[in-house]
Parts: structure tokens; C-alpha cells; sequence
């Protein structure tokens, strides 16, 4: 029976009876952070080659020595490997630091500063707004609200952002100068654009000449199960209708090698990337291309060596991924509290509480000793109109932890579900 | 005799002889690149023990796995290497990715963009100024340059920047909010601030409250010779003075491991790097603490460990140094054309020619084969306003091939000087 159907006395037995596990738990002081998306030790584990794969002779390569200054764009070798990760042609990358956000931010704090290609810089126009696909990533948002640019809420579904209403805005106002997207895998819904999604966000009309799709491809290897349905390559779907200016594309291996200590790379059209170069020129030398060569040797220059590697990942990330779901499905369900996505890959399962429980369920937690992401991060400026979506991070614990975790998250749920529906 | 006291027939002749000499020159077909100031192979190999050198265990270090995300500000390892080297407290010290620029790219932007301290943005200004002591380092001139900053030449002596000149216009003028300065061996005099200079720098009293001193100290241990001088720590000079939050102090390992795969840092005021982290925290997760961890490893954990490592780099590089300025006292003394400085450490050799031929001697050069940095890129915009400096960068040829640069060079001063004259 549903939690909505329970009688006024039935809900209250159930009320005391979860209110009873519950400080049963907080007796246990548990002492878990489920708070961010990041790898355990174990898939660390997996890249520890990195450590000392290359020799100093493998730091002569194709454009010279990669231990002295230069080669801002990146090592041709690391081009060639993360080319068809990114779906695009070699001089279509730029290989940067360790972390794809830096270049993330240099883009927008580029635009803000100078202005892309020729275009007012965004500091000296009196509005500038995003469209921010919800649930998202607050690291995203949080680069957009620093800039003072204004956020504006657009619904996902199964299919990627409401393209309708992307379409319509971007094409009736000129201070819109960008879309968060992270196409496969969102954070955290985990859905993947459908290929009607990606083409027609690779034709939008945008009234803003600097307009561009901020395509976060942070998951695009990040599979859960076999024969993943792979996304439409953006630029090449722009390319082809004429659009290949409008999109900025970014990854990583943070999630593949070591976090913090990876290799992140962007692709754009070669214009895109001969404007962003005059503010990266200045910026830097060049990024660390003994990392980019560490990278290259450790997958043997070979993409498909990426994907193998990825498969170690899902063998031990997919288990914690199926606790998280068995007992959403298993506790959850039968009581119809609540609803949430059931990823084919990424870091994260997004769970929409009933309205208004969404805060009090993560405080619960807390208080028990289990630290999520807050409430409300999934949304810019922290809001969660409704107060529903929180963001499940299975990877860091391991599955013992994360089954206990679990297993006090579901009854946070039916806590807070309870309290709402006797107060109301 | 001086070339100035030539009679005009010995002045042609001694020119017909120099251009004879120079076209044996050209038919040389030589390619020597001394534009920038790039350590050689052999420097380079002295790192190669950073390749190897750490393990899985060596990354769980005393704030966590350091193969993971998070420790924005640095590992306190390497907090506690590199404080001495800069000579600051440990909880004074940032530590970047794998270059100081991008550090100083950043606070510039920041106080661009949002203003350092609660301080109007830059971007909000009409004007806004620097102070750059010349001859300076250009990728210095190019941020500010990049971001519409207007510099402002002081001129420098063997103590550092005019300080009367710095004090008078940073107290009258509320529109100039920094100073760009290297203080140990000067890109490219050479030349180490005497301790009169940093304790009056420290003790400016400057118009604007968000005027900052920026101390790029690239060469704090780039010494030549036993015993050198090492400047006073600017920082603590500043605090002892009620000027902490003037300074910003930036450093890297660029030219001590590797370039463009060393370690980068900065030092402040506590409350400066509370300040500077609103942006960072958007910038980035976190820096590489995997090639931080590396270098502590490799260091030993010991800043005295640097110290001996910049002995063999010194033991590599100061023949070189030896080799630009015996050519110069041996060709150019005895006929009193320009002047030069005899670093005691640091990069560079900085040459003034006779005034209006530095465009001139850098072109004859170029075209027998030998790539300076161009004339006037040690001043800001590129435009030193007497043509006279030209920046000598002996590291990256071998002995040999530099010897034949220095041969060219002093013929190519011989030729302009003598061209000059005669056509004065």
C-alpha cells in the first residue's frame, strides 16, 4: 500500500516505528560521506601504472622534448588518444591541466573579460544568462553565479533538457549566452541525450552571435552496462548545419585515472580555439606534458585501451550502483515515496523525493552521521523549487558501507514522507 | 680605442670588415633559438629521478589519499618545502598546478572581475595602472596589458625599481594597483633588490587599498656563485610594518625540476588567500597533488635538498654564463659599445646597445640564423623607447653553439653600432 493511503493511525505507527530504527542508527554513530562523486581507493587502484610508466626517453616525442617549455595546445600524441573520446578531430583539441573546471572557467571568464570573437565582453553588458538544465551540477552553476550571469531553470526529461523551450529562448534573447550540458550521464540523473536532443541542440538559432553549448562530456566512457548507447558527436552534427562556432566541449580522465591528477582537454572548432588561445597564451607556457605522456603510455596510445580500463571501473562501481537501487526499489517502492533515475553509467542516481521532504531527508541523514550532498545543489543558486532532488554518490563507500548508508537514507525518507503527511 | 673616436674611413673599414665576416656568417645556414629562457637537456636530466620516484603508499600523505580529489590549497608536505624557498610561514603558502603564471593570470583576473577584497572590480574602472620596472619580464607586460591595464616604465638600477619614483606615484595615485617585480637575479638585469629596496617596497603607503606588490621571485635559488645574496623576506618585512595584505608572493620549480611540469606556488597574507579562494574554489576541485606529493618525494622533504640540486644546475650553466660575458669584454669593452650586467644568478644577460640599434642587431642576428628575443619585448607593449636592450638567454644552446651566438651577436652589435655612426 502507498504511504498516501495509509490512515491517520497507521501512519502514525509507522511514524514511531521508523522513529525507532532511526535513533537505533544514530546510537551506532556511523560516519559516512556520501557528499561528492568520488572514486574509492580500489578504482584509484587500477591506474597506480600511472605512477611510473614512462621512461625519460619516452619524453622525446613527436613534437619534441615534453620536459622543457612550449607546446601550448597540448602533446600530438594526447590529441590523437583523446580525439575520439571527445568525437572529434585531432586539431579540434586542446589539451589543458588536470581539471576539465579550470577550463570550463577560463571559458567563461574569458567571455566575461574580452568577449568571444570580437563580441562585447559580458562585463560590460547589463545581463547575461545561462539556461541551466535541472537537476544539474552545482560546479557548474557556481562558476555561472560567480560571474554574476543569471541562471535560468530548464526541465530535463529522459531525453536530455526541454528542447522546445531551449529552442524558443535562446532564440528570442540575445543576453542568453549559454547552456550547461553534461550529455551522457547527467549529473546526477544519469540520463544520456537521445540523438534528437543532441541534433537539435547542434542547430539551435541562437539571437546571441556569442552563444555556445557548454557540452560537459565528464561521463562519455563512465559505462555501467554492456554495448552502451554512445551520444551523437556534437561538432560534427554543428559542423554540419553550419553551427560549428556554438559549442565548447570538455573532459577529463579525473574519473578515469586519478582525480585532481588527470589530464583535462577541450575541443571546439579551430576558430574557437585560435580565439580562446589569444587569453591562454597569456595565461600559460604550456600545461604539464609529462602528465599528457604519462597518460598516452599508460593506455598505449589506443582509445580502446580507455575503454577496457573503464570496464575495471564499472566491475566494481556497478554493485554499489545495484545497492543503491535494490533498496530504493525494495524499501521505496511498494510505498510509492518518491521516484528516481536508474543510470546506465556516470557517477550518480538522482532521487526526487516527495515535495518539501528533500532538506529535511538530508538533515536526517546528517544527524544519523551520513553526509550527503546537500539539498537544493542540484539547482542553481542552491534552490530546488520544490525541495525534491537529491543526489545519490555511490562510488566512494565501500558496498558494506554503502548498504548501511542505504539503508538509513530509505528510512530518512519514510521519516520525513510520515512527518509531512501528519502535518499536513 | 673606442668605436665612437673612429675617423670615418677606419669607421668604413672597420664596417666592410664586420660585414665581410658576417656573410661567412650567413653562409653558415646556423639555427640557434635564444628567445627564451629554457633549460638545456643536461639541466633537465637532473630530474630525471622525479619520473620514478614515488609509490601508491607515498600518496597517502598526512592530509589523506592524495590520489583523489580535494586539498584545494596544496599538500602541507609541500607547504612545508617550499615556505623556506619563499620565505613565508607554511600556512602562508598556496600550491598551484605546474605554473606560476597561471597563478598570477588568476589574481589579476579576479581583482578584474570581482575586485580583490571587497574592492571594485577592475573591469569597473576607467583606468587602472601598474608600475613595470624595465627592463622586465614580458609575459609579465602581457597580462596586464591583456586585461587593459596601463604600465607605466620605472626604471631600474643595480638596487631594483627607482623607489622614489614607486613611493611618489603609488602614494598620489589611487589608480595604480600594482607593481610587477622580480626580485632576486631580475628577468633580465639580473640584478637582486638590496634589502634598502624590498624594506621601503614593504612599506609603501599606496593610495589604493587593493594595490599589491607582486613578487615574482622565479629565481630565489637560481644562484651562480658560493654565497649569494639572498633577499629579505618581503612578506614579513611588509607584516612588521601593518602591510601584510600588500603582497603577493609567486614561485615555481619550473626552472628547478621541470619546465612546464614543475610545481607552482604563491604566498600571501592569510587573509589575501582566504580572499583569492572565492575564485579558486570555482576554478578547480583541486591542483595536481600527485606531482606535489612527487617533488616532495624527490626533495626529500628538505628545502636545503633544492638548494644542492641548484648547485649542479649552477655547476651546468654558469660556464655559459661565463662564455656571454667574456665575449662581450673581450669584443665589445675595448670599443666602448653598450653596456652589460654580470648576473650573479637567475636566466639572463641583459645587454643595452647604443641607443636605436637593438631592433637592428636582433634582426642582423636572425637573419644569419640566431633567434634573440625580439628587441623591446622587455618593456611593456614591446617598445623600449631608446631600442637599446636586448635580453641574452645562454642556457638552452650548448657551449659550443653559443660561443658561435655570442661570435655572431658581438659582430652583429659591431655592424649596427658601426652602421649607426655612419650614417649619423
Amino acid at each position: 500500500m502507498e504511504l498516501t493511503a495509509f490512515a491517520k493511525e497507521e501512519l502514525s505507527a509507522f511514524y514511531e516505528e521508523c522513529l525507532a530504527k532511526y535513533r537505533a542508527y544514530q546510537a551506532q554513530e556511523l560516519k559516512l560521506d556520501m557528499s561528492r562523486g568520488k572514486p574509492a581507493p580500489d578504482q584509484l587502484d587500477l591506474s597506480r601504472g600511472l605512477l611510473d610508466c614512462i621512461t625519460e626517453a619516452d619524453l622525446k616525442g613527436q613534437a619534441g622534448d615534453y620536459r622543457n617549455y612550449g607546446i601550448l595546445d597540448g602533446i600530438p600524441e594526447a590529441k590523437a588518444l583523446f580525439a575520439p573520446m571527445l568525437g572529434v578531430e585531432e586539431d579540434e583539441v586542446f589539451i589543458f591541466g588536470s581539471a576539465s573546471l579550470q577550463a570550463m572557467y577560463m571559458t567563461i571568464s574569458y567571455a566575461f573579460s574580452h568577449g568571444l570573437m570580437g563580441n562585447t565582453p559580458w562585463c560590460k553588458l547589463d545581463k547575461v544568462k545561462f539556461l541551466c538544465p535541472v537537476p544539474g551540477y552545482d560546479r557548474h552553476f557556481k562558476i555561472t553565479e560567480f560571474f554574476g550571469i543569471e541562471m535560468i531553470n530548464v526541465p530535463m526529461d529522459e531525453n536530455g533538457p526541454d528542447m522546445d523551450m531551449v529552442e524558443r529562448l535562446v532564440a528570442e534573447d540575445e543576453s542568453i549566452k549559454g547552456i550547461w550540458c553534461v550529455p551522457q550521464y547527467a549529473n546526477p540523473s544519469g540520463i544520456s541525450y537521445s540523438d534528437d536532443t543532441v541534433r537539435r541542440m547542434a542547430a539551435l538559432k541562437p539571437a546571441a552571435a556569442d552563444f555556445r553549448v557548454y557540452w560537459d562530456n565528464a561521463y562519455c566512457v563512465h559505462h555501467l552496462n554492456e554495448n552502451p548507447k554512445v551520444i551523437l558527436p556534437i561538432l560534427a552534427e554543428a559542423k554540419r548545419v553550419g553551427n560549428g562556432n556554438m559549442v565548447y566541449l570538455f573532459g577529463s580522465t579525473a574519473k578515469v585515472t586519478f582525480a585532481g591528477a588527470g589530464v583535462a582537454m577541450m575541443a571546439a572548432s579551430r576558430e574557437n580555439l585560435a580565439d580562446l588561445t589569444r587569453a591562454l597564451t597569456v595565461f600559460t607556457i604550456s600545461f604539464d606534458k609529462i602528465n599528457q605522456m604519462r597518460h598516452v603510455k599508460f593506455f598505449d596510445g589506443k582509445f580502446e585501451n580507455i575503454l577496457a580500463h573503464m570496464q575495471k571501473h564499472s566491475a566494481l562501481i556497478k554493485p554499489k550502483f545495484d545497492v543503491v537501487l535494490n533498496t530504493l526499489a525494495a524499501e521505496l517502492k511498494p510505498l510509492g515515496i518518491g521516484s528516481w533515475t536508474e543510470p546506465q553509467g556516470g557517477y550518480f542516481v538522482s532521487y526526487d523525493a516527495p515535495a518539501g521532504c528533500a532538506k529535511r531527508i538530508v538533515q536526517l541523514c546528517k544527524e544519523a552521521g551520513v553526509v550527503l550532498t546537500g539539498a537544493g545543489a542540484t539547482y542553481p543558486y542552491g534552490k530546488d523549487p520544490e525541495d525534491r532532488n537529491i543526489r545519490i554518490a555511490p562510488t566512494y563507500p565501500t558496498v558494506e558501507e554503502l548498504q548501511q548508508a542505504m539503508d538509513l537514507f530509505v528510512l530518512c525518507v519514510k521519516l520525513a514522507a510520515a512527518e509531512k503527511l501528519l502535518n499536513n
